[in-house]
């Protein structure tokens, strides 16, 4: 098995929408310039390092061993980390992403104590900062992982033991400050064993309460290292623990302002926990941007089929049109950008297959944005849109918005004779519409 | 057809478990004392107006004429309200039960004006107040139907039309008003389409802040008329429209955090519509409590199989346990209580049928308090999930509580090597001793 | 109210991808010739009565009156239905599509006996034969409503009173013999009430072989009367029953193996349908195809986050490429076509909602086609399917083709250390290329 | 870590329902008769191998070392399996149940040839045949794994590899010659890797072909060695692969009859599988039971919020009681049995939480059995629903058994004015009336 699993793929180009070569972008123009930014600049895409780089290929529900042969799946723990990231840029770099991410016991192994493990991530990391400088790559996010551990079983912040909230906590301030270090745009926590398996044992309340102060201690310790990047909750429904805390959008931003945290915290919107939550992604896209907390998108698909995470990479661009639309709408992502959090089939073997993934991930997403910023330049929806809340600006609605009583409207009802009628909403208009654009 | 369908049924009893009466209750034994107040005064049981005397059975899906036949179902509208309230008011007396529920569209029909509308209801509602009084039937709880008539079809508060809100809220004043006046225990507010088909014709942002505005008007309106009840929303997640905004109690939550609202509003927690938004009931209830919304509860089930909002009569007591006893947790209902939004399925035509519905729906409330109360008192699970976050009031939980940052915290696990050991849930055994007390 | 509310729509004419014209075609381009026939021949789309002509946007949960304002909506019974009769042919004149389809209940009231309501039907049905005598439309199917008057509420052929099955047997022949004689290319039976609600009271083998018995009497029916359509049973999973029996392709396979009549009878596959199964549209579509079943399609769309049957149209094409490829691989539906079961959202109220809707689809439908099309032709996915399985024609292949037993199968692996490699099934390269033709 | 993890767990003995005794049985009373068997004939339970003896506790999702310390799960390999059958029959032993099942890869390691884990696997069955005989334990099935080697990721006999398929057939064979040689009940093939990920590189017909070739085989094989069990298919919709060729029950008939194995092959129904399926777990006993096939159970539950297979113990007796009556209108199970495809939750770690799941879950069968066994001698559902099919007995009814034609059917329709009226299936009091038994 060669050390260097990518060294005979190519560098990806963007080739147009022409092109034949299953190993070119067709839609993915980096430098093209669209709505005053480049498509680099609008997406920000970033390869994630767990998906990617640390999954081997197994059944999730049979288990066994990996499928994908590695070689930095065998040897000494710290030697197989270094070569796995001299892998991982390698991909990068054949990629042409700007940006990764990183969880820290994917970086680098656990050690038998915090510190050893700090040494061993910082060792690893040391390596990340020069290979950054070389590449040029940069760091979307850094995270740690509060949930594969055997001590986080029953949670890190939310676990019944303080002292697994006293670990947690000690391994978020290495990672956070290493991720402010590397220049990271965003630190995100996503709460893998936050959440419960059963109510007869959990004290929901408690718990929260302990999520509401571990967060805010992190956000504390952002001000005080001087990190300027965003803190995001990546939210999810379930799984693995059967109630997540994050579930969703609507539920994060409740959390954020029963304790205050609502203008310090955004979210990581990963398409297929809004598929598992009940909601379409767009909406979570919506949501987040009506209620201020739009960060930073997970980018990938589930099955419909499916009732589990199967972080898939998008390849229907049509079905991303709408959250792109909802995006833009929303002055776009700021410091976030787009991860894939994906991974390919377990049957999809070889190493190329990884790279195949990312093209076809990258193309789909690159042509929803450019799908929907010609339909939003268009305002082909933004003006019908427009017209249907008009009566707001009229008389009417400017009384109701200014606070007119219940008392006030009734008298005017019965005064007036307001008897409204429907007006039809068009939706099939505006799907055909939508659909001149894709 | 006879005018009074009920006529000829019994006034149901308590016979206790061993009765074969299938027109008795076997569990619901109203005056029975258990935690220091009667069967009764836990449940606050009720009748729903809606699904017991105004629908007819017609299918969802293939709509078409009524299945059941009830006098009150033609003929000209007041006369038939005023039939169809003397045979609620009749299975109110036979069943037995302390409280009913209504909206106002289906006590009484739709005039040509709103005026004409509150005229109809005056009338109905003059004769109900009697009939309250003779009987001594009180009202859980009105409502006004704010979904059903063509003008509400995009929404009554979140209306693209400002002649939309007025006239819901000058409906919801007079609806509140009658409430007030029969003493209604809480006021609901549905918010039936109040939601979303597409948001391409949608401005969400817009929509909500409509929402919370027309929410702190009926507040408002509340404390003017010196209302003491207690205004519920009704959370559910989709169905009729695509998305609704009341999602579930955490989407709840949020939304009166926004308008500052999470002082004046609790929920009304519907079975069905729990388990619709991918929630346990109990996990339902268990996030009301914490987040000090709890108000009422719509009791019925959903099928497990089947994607819409079913509203069967619960019959499996063994699963309504765990939701009992966060409720027994909460310090009970206060002012709710425990309507049956539920019906009959449509092949149980006769009036009968709706009387044993409520029976075994009845017996399975009261089962699985009875069940739920027991297990309380006799600490077998309050024991252990207080001991399993016992370590929160030793010195390093203090520590955490009192607002220990991650410096602080790292700086403890580095010095004192803290390593936690994960400690068994013991999930099964709790579950086990659950079933000591079914 | 004008009596013929299409009368100010135009006739929609194909303009081509670049058009703006909403009420115009964009890619479905009736004449145009692919794979040897034209796409109206391929596709041969059909407009469904019920949801366009009889459906009155009535909310599915909350009843109350139509929504939509169609003057057949009122009015004396056959007189309304020959209105509504005119309006469509109206409709399907300015669609331009080749085919219709009814129910015959949509098409004429019921009476008040079966003898009345045959004769309804006969009046309408003559002023039908008529009207697809001058505007050349032909029927596509034809079918008889088994579901919505109260005596099918348990079940037609699968009822638990005999009485029902011989009314259903009656109407069901009525239908048929119209269907034959109206020249339609296929008989539909969609078993709305064939199925159950509770176990508790039902006899499932009972009404198996009841159900088995019926379909035998229809087929012999077909033969006896000399109608050369095709037979086609409409599986569905449950809705309006909590378990139809039809439940998805596989079902209905192993139901027609049981009672002889897998030769006889084929499916009308609806995308809807197959979603609520839990299965994609491209898997019924090739499982039917696979078991020698494949007949018409019910085209419209789920919503993804819904559990009921929304029937939408179409408007995805990306994702209706797998299911065109394998109606192609399959060699075309023959005598089947592509009914719009599919409804405008209840806010669309206008008559122009619906024209759109219907272009909407249809070009979803059109574009998906010559994508897949184009796909199939250049061979790109269908050559490495083939070396897939290329071991097969290989000596070992085809040893186990002609029965190879398990003693010589293992005889052969340990003399020949038989020891199989994981090859790649290059999904993700697969995906990419799909999206090349879209 | 002691290598005799269960040595300090007592013999479980029936105490009766009163027992406070958390390591007693509390309706498991093997002996007592019931319906002419004892408890213990008619449950025939197991425990399986894999979730109790092999499974660490692994999240399923971020995977990561096992949680569980089992002093097998380290050490050579065939030592370790010999440890572990060990524990395993002290397990059994000290649980008190008759049966066990085993997968070949669960008991042995696999060696690098066919041949060596053969080996393997003779050297550790040869050990559990002696304890077999020395504890009075017996095989309920035995099967082997097909799913978790790499080699079969593609699948098993559905491979696009023939030399997969051979593989997979000497496999076969060893296990099924094991299971006849230790006196199994049965021989389960579940189709682990037998679907398919995309029907983009996927030829549905050849693979189902492939499957029905095997089966054949197998049933030959069977025959052949004179093994006198049943062979079993476990129907699962999907999880590990998108869609399994083994559905449910229902399509499982279908691939028997069309490969002529309906008379040779029943199913092993799993609760928590039906549940995936969208079935009731009654539906897919009783719809088995109505085509012949009903086999064996693998017994558990799923998480009604949850859309993988949890496979937990079951504890609501309710539920089961409509399941286990369809087994009692069968006639029982026959040579199939109760195995226990069930694990305690990832956080219950300690070797207590397995017997204490196993507890739970076998007297939740048994309440649910003794429930549902006096319900059916009373009479109390069965008498009604034989009244209400009672019209097939009638001349109409055994006219139409009889096979009546459509024509005959439409003239006696009209002659005799044939109107049939709905009658109420008394859903609510059949429920209620099996809440008195429970």
């Amino acid at each position: 098995m060669t050390a260097h699993v990518y060294a005979d793929l190519p560098f990806v180009r963007y080739e147009g929408p022409d092109s034949h070569n299953p190993l070119a972008f067709r839609w993915y123009d980096a430098q093209r310039v669209v709505l005053g930014k480049t498509l680099a600049e609008h997406l920000r895409p970033a390869v994630c390092y767990w998906h990617t780089f640390c999954w081997g290929g197994q059944d999730p529900f049979a288990l066994g061993d990996p499928l994908f042969q590695r070689p930095w799946f065998q040897g000494a723990p710290l030697a197989a980390a270094q070569l796995k990231l001299d892998n991982a840029f390698d991909f990068f770099t054949r990629l042409g992403l700007p940006f990764w991410c990183f969880h820290d016991r994917d970086v680098a192994p656990e050690g038998a104590t915090l510190r050893e493990s700090n040494a061993l991530l910082d060792a690893v990391l040391e390596r990340a900062a020069r290979k950054m400088q070389d590449s040029g790559i940069q760091l979307l996010w850094g995270t740690a992982n509060l949930f594969s551990h055997p001590r986080y079983m029953s949670g890190a912040a939310t676990n019944p033991d303080p002292a697994v909230y006293a670990h947690a906590a000690a391994q978020v301030k290495h990672a956070l400050e290493w991720t402010h270090r590397l220049g990271g745009a965003n630190y995100v926590l996503w709460g893998g064993r936050e959440g419960y398996e059963t109510l007869l044992n959990t004290d929901l309340k408690r718990e929260l309460d302990q999520y509401g102060r571990f967060l805010a201690a992190v956000v504390a310790h952002k001000h005080k290292i001087g990190f300027t990047g965003t803190i995001l909750i990546e939210p999810k429904p379930q799984e693995p623990t059967k109630h997540q805390y994050d579930y969703d959008t609507a539920t994060v931003y409740g959390f954020l302002k029963r304790y205050g945290l609502e203008n310090e915290v955004k979210v990581n919107l990963e398409v297929n926990h809004a598929t598992l939550a009940g909601h379409s992604f767009e909406h979570e896209v919506a949501t987040a941007a009506a209620l201020g907390l739009l960060g930073s998108i997970d980018a990938n698909r589930g099955d419909e089929q499916l009732g589990w995470d199967t972080d898939q990479f998008p390849h229907n661009h049509v079905q991303l049109v709408p959250a792109m639309l909802e995006i833009i709408r929303a002055g776009g992502l700021g410091q976030g950008g787009m991860n894939f959090d994906a991974k390919v089939r377990r049957q999809s073997l070889d190493p190329i297959d990884q790279l195949e993934g990312h093209i076809g991930g990258l193309d789909t997403l690159a042509r929803a944005f450019l799908c929907a910023a010609e339909l939003y330049e268009s305002g082909a929806l933004e003006q019908p849109r427009a017209e249907r809340y008009a009566g707001w600006q009229g008389e009417l609605g400017l009384a109701i918005e200014a606070g007119a009583s219940l008392d006030a409207l009734a008298e005017r009802v019965h005064a007036q004779g307001v008897a409204p009628q429907p007006r039809s909403g068009r939706q099939e208009r505006l799907e055909n519409l939508l659909n001149r654009f894709v």
